[in-house]
C-alpha cells in the first residue's frame, strides 16, 4: 500500500480519467499473497489453484435504484455489501474465498473521493476473509451507479455443498435471524437518515441492511464435516431460498412459523406497520443466512458446527417432505409459503402497509 | 439442450421474471465438459482447475450508451462482442479459455426475445472456443442494459504472457490489421443501417467492430513457444497499449507510422472523412488486436508463431528504446504517438471531422 494523492474539493471520477481511478485502486490494495502470480494492472489476473482444490465461482451486481440508493447507503457500505453478497454465495457452497475481480460502472458525477470509500469499504470486508482484490475494470455509466463483482473461492472435491441432495426426511435449519435486513430497508425508505439511536434494535436492522455478514465460517465447517446434504443461501428470502432447494431437491418442505427465528427489531417493526412479522421475514431478502437440509442421522456432526459457530444462533425451522408442496405451519392451520423476492416482479422490500 | 417455450409476441424479460429467464437460458446452455461439477443454477459454479495450470481471470462489462447502441449493436452482436472482449484479455496473458459467468443487467421493458438472441450471440463464440457458460446472475436495470462477463482461462506457469518484461531493443508486432473497428463504428453512428452491401471494405469494418475477432490462437501460440517477452491486447486502441506496454515495461517505443497495418476499408473511409487514417487508426479502440514485443533472439521462433497464425497477419511495427518516450515516426519526420481512448475523457469514436 502507498499513499493515496490527495484529491481537491469536488473532484470527479470523470475528472479523474480511468488511468487516475486504476492507480488510486492499486495503492489502495494491500500486497497480494504469493499464489497470486499477476494482480491488478494486466489484461487479466493470474492465480496458483490451491492445492488438491475445486474453483468455486460466482457472480453479484448491485445497481443504483434497483438494489441500492445512494440517499442511504453510502460507498463505502456498497462496497462492503457487494462483497458480502458474493462471499455468502461462496458460502452456501462450502468454500473459502480467494480472490474476487470488481466491475466498476460510474457515473461521470460521481465523486473521486466516493470511489476511494467504496474500495474502502470492499477492502474491508475482504481483508478480515483473507480475500485478495485482484483486478477488474472500470468504466463510464450512462445512468445508474452498478457494481458488479465475480468471486472466486476453493473447496476440496467431496465438501461441495449444493443445492440438491436434500431428501424426504431431511430437517431444515437456518442460521442467524431472519426479517432485519428488510426492516432496516423499509425503516430507511420511510426516513433515509435512518432510526433514533436509541432504538438499538432497529439500528442493528438497518445495519444488517447495509452490512451483512457473509456466513463464510458456518459454510466452511459445514463442507468439512458434512453435516449438511444441501445448502442454500437467503439472498432473496426465506421463501425464495426454500423454493430454489426443494427444486434443486425434487421435494417439498414444512416449516414451522413459530420456530422462524425473527430478528426482535424487525418482529416489533413490523408490528408496529401493522404486518404480520412472519410473513414479512419469510418475504424479505437481503439476509444472507444459510438453510441448510441435515439428514437425522448427521445430527450429531452438526451439533458440532453449531458449537463452532461462534455464537451465531442456527435454528431448526422445518423439514423436507415427499409432497413437493410447500408448507407454512402456523397456529391457525397450515397455509402455503408466501414467494420471496423476484427480481423483476417486486419491489426490494417487504409489502408496503396498507 | 432442450427446446425453448415459445414466447408470445411483446413479452418482455420483466414479464417472464428471474426465474423463467434463467431457466431460458439453461436451456439453450449445451451440455458443460465435465469438468464442470456443477453449472448454472446452484449458488456458485464449481470448476476443478485444468491440472499443472494457472487460473487466469479478467472481467468486462459493456454499457449501453456507453460502449454500444442497440440502435446499431443487435443483441446477438452485443452477447458475441461481450465474450469476444473478454477472451481478447485471456489471449493476451496466453491463456486458454475455459469458462465464463454473465451478469445481465436489463431494462424491464426489454423484449424476452432479444435476451434469448443476446445469450446466443455468446454461445455462438462460446461454441467456436470450447468455452463453457457456468453461470452468473440477472437483475433489473433501472437505466441502460448492462452485460458484465468474468473469463477464466488457464495456462501453465512458464507460459504466462505480461505486459511486463519486454526491454530496449525488442522488436513491436502486432496482428491483423488496425482501425477497422473505428471505422465501423462511425460509420454506424453516420448511419445506423450501415453502409451499402456494395462497399464490402467498409461492411467489413462494421462486421469488426460488432464482432471482433478475439486473438486467442495466437495468444496460446505465444505462451507455448515463449517468443514474446510483453503482450497486450488493444482493446483501447495502439497509442492506449503502448502505453500500457511501455509502462509496465519502464522504457519508450519508437513505431513507424509507414509499417501501421491500417485496415484497407477504414484508410478509405477516414480520408473521405479528412481524417488522416494513421491518427485514427492508432487511437480507434475495440480492434482487439494483439501487441507483442519480441525479442530480435527469438525472431525464428517467432517467426513459427506467425507462420501457424492461419492467414492472420502479423506485421512488425517497431520497437521499444530505453528513452521512455512514444515516438511516431513519419515522412514529415517524429512526432509524440498520440493517445488511445480513455474511457471517461473522450467518446467512443475517432475524433469527429471537422
Amino acid at each position: 500500500m502507498s499513499s493515496l494523492p490527495t484529491l481537491a474539493a469536488g473532484v470527479t471520477v470523470g475528472d479523474l480519467g480511468e488511468a487516475a481511478l486504476i492507480d488510486r485502486i492499486r495503492r489502495r490494495v494491500p500486497p497480494a499473497p504469493d499464489w497470486v502470480t499477476t494482480g491488478i494492472g494486466d489484461d487479466a489476473a493470474v492465480i496458483e489453484p490451491a492445492r488438491g482444490t475445486l474453483d468455486v465461482v460466482t457472480t453479484d451486481t448491485l445497481v443504483e435504484g434497483i438494489h441500492f440508493e445512494r440517499s442511504f447507503v453510502s460507498a463505502a457500505d456498497l462496497g462492503y455489501k457487494t462483497l458480502a453478497v458474493n462471499l455468502s454465495d461462496l458460502a452456501a457452497m462450502g468454500a473459502t474465498p480467494r480472490v474476487v475481480v470488481l466491475s466498476l460502472v460510474l457515473p461521470a458525477a460521481m465523486a473521486a473521493a466516493d470511489l476511494d470509500t467504496l474500495v474502502g469499504g470492499v477492502l474491508t470486508l475482504a481483508n478480515r476473509h483473507q480475500v485478495a482484490l485482484v483486478g477488474g475494470n472500470i468504466t463510464r455509466s450512462s445512468g445508474p451507479l452498478v457494481l458488479g463483482m465475480t468471486a472466486i473461492g476453493a473447496v476440496r472435491r467431496r465438501r461441495v455443498l449444493t443445492r440438491a441432495g436434500g431428501r424426504p426426511g431431511d430437517e431444515l435449519w437456518v442460521t442467524g435471524t431472519l426479517g432485519g435486513a428488510a426492516a432496516g430497508l423499509a425503516c430507511l425508505q420511510r426516513d433515509p437518515a435512518g432510526p433514533p439511536e436509541a432504538d438499538g434494535d432497529l439500528a442493528g436492522c438497518v445495519e444488517r441492511y447495509r452490512r451483512p455478514e457473509p456466513r463464510v465460517r458456518i459454510g466452511t465447517l459445514l463442507g468439512r464435516n458434512r453435516a449438511a446434504r444441501a445448502v442454500v443461501d437467503l439472498s432473496d428470502g426465506l421463501g425464495d431460498g426454500l423454493r430454489q432447494l426443494t427444486q434443486a431437491c425434487h421435494v417439498g418442505a414444512v416449516v414451522d412459523g413459530a420456530a422462524v427465528p425473527i430478528d426482535t427489531g424487525a418482529r416489533r417493526w413490523f408490528e408496529t406497520q401493522g404486518l404480520d412479522p412472519l410473513d414479512a421475514a419469510l418475504a424479505g431478502g437481503d439476509d444472507y443466512e444459510l438453510l441448510v437440509a441435515v439428514p437425522r442421522a448427521h445430527r450429531r456432526r452438526f451439533a458440532a458446527v453449531r458449537r463452532l459457530a461462534r455464537g451465531v444462533p442456527i435454528t431448526r425451522i422445518g423439514e423436507l417432505t415427499t409432497d413437493t408442496a410447500l408448507v407454512l405451519r402456523t397456529r391457525d392451520g397450515d397455509r402455503p409459503l408466501p414467494p420471496g423476492y423476484q427480481h423483476f416482479e417486486t419491489a426490494h422490500a417487504p409489502p408496503a402497509p396498507s
